[in-house]
């Protein structure tokens, strides 16, 4: 059914041979199909600009809803080392000391970027407590780059009681299950 | 620093424990987090609305660039061949029969259904060629249920040239990576 089937095989074209080899009307077709795409990408463009516009005008209707449920969460005891720990992948993160570091975190804000694409960032506020003096500790998460990397607030551990560091003895009951591996 | 940590674990919640097990004032805090929760939830709603309005609208002013690209690739002989040929993941899926069988591809289109997140349909038109009699395949994905499936044309192979089963010699030059695992 198919006689000649080597000859019909199709090139696989190397970069250097990607803009050469084609005929002229092959040519002139391949620069229509570039003019039509660059209409394409303009559309698409302006696309994504009324989709952040609207993103944005929502974000800004779900805030005082957000606001809201954030004062209610403040009136229930240990809501979030509560919801952390009954979060499968969260709570597998957390050795004995971790957990009860995490009993005087108050709020937890998340809140995306203006640009929402670029980014967002995670506010966890603390009590007053014995493990760290940071009121507030921000996590910012960066992904517009092709790499998307994230930077935190720098801890001020008090003396003798950074969890970010390995302790000579076993912390708490639960061992880590890599070393190193820390909420914080 | 934490003589008590045993005391102050955290429960983790069984599927029965949810709903009780709290007092009186903590109750009370969770139905207004639902609440706030419901508000919150018909923002989404609406924005998910809004935004699926934009993306119509964007999809009707790409159309005609789309049907005109069509028009222009049409004149550029075996460019669906030598697109798919080029492509790194769907060059091995083909065989060589598979490959000179898609020769005859004169057309590709690509819609998302009206109400856009619940799936696309691909079509693939086809000259008159001596593998099937269709002159269109259409391949639909449904992406609207839990688990998304597709559905494609039967295809109405011609005698002896049913490329989706074994045949008795291996066809062509290349073999499949996995029996039976096809582009048909």
């Amino acid at each position: 059914m198919s006689g000649d089937l080597s000859a019909r095989k199709i090139k696989r074209f190397s970069e250097s041979e990607r803009s050469s080899d084609f005929d002229a009307a092959t040519q002139k077709a391949l620069e229509e199909i570039d003019v039509c795409q660059n209409e394409i990408d303009n559309i698409n463009e302006k696309a994504s600009e009324d989709i952040l516009k609207i993103e944005q005008k929502y974000n800004q209707l779900r805030k005082p809803f957000f606001e809201k449920r954030n004062q209610i969460i403040s009136n229930i005891p240990n809501f979030w080392i509560t919801a952390i720990m009954n979060h499968p992948d969260l709570s597998t993160l957390l050795d004995d000391s971790e957990e009860d570091c995490l009993h005087h975190l108050t709020k937890l804000e998340v809140e995306e970027f203006e640009d929402i694409k670029s980014g967002y960032w995670i506010k966890f506020y603390f009590e007053e407590n014995p493990y760290f003096e940071n009121a507030v500790i921000t996590k910012q998460y960066h992904l517009g780059c092709a790499t998307p990397k994230s930077e935190s607030t720098q801890i001020i551990w008090r003396e003798g009681c950074n969890l970010g560091q390995p302790s000579e003895t076993t912390r708490g009951g639960r061992k880590r299950r890599y070393e190193m591996k820390t909420f914080f």
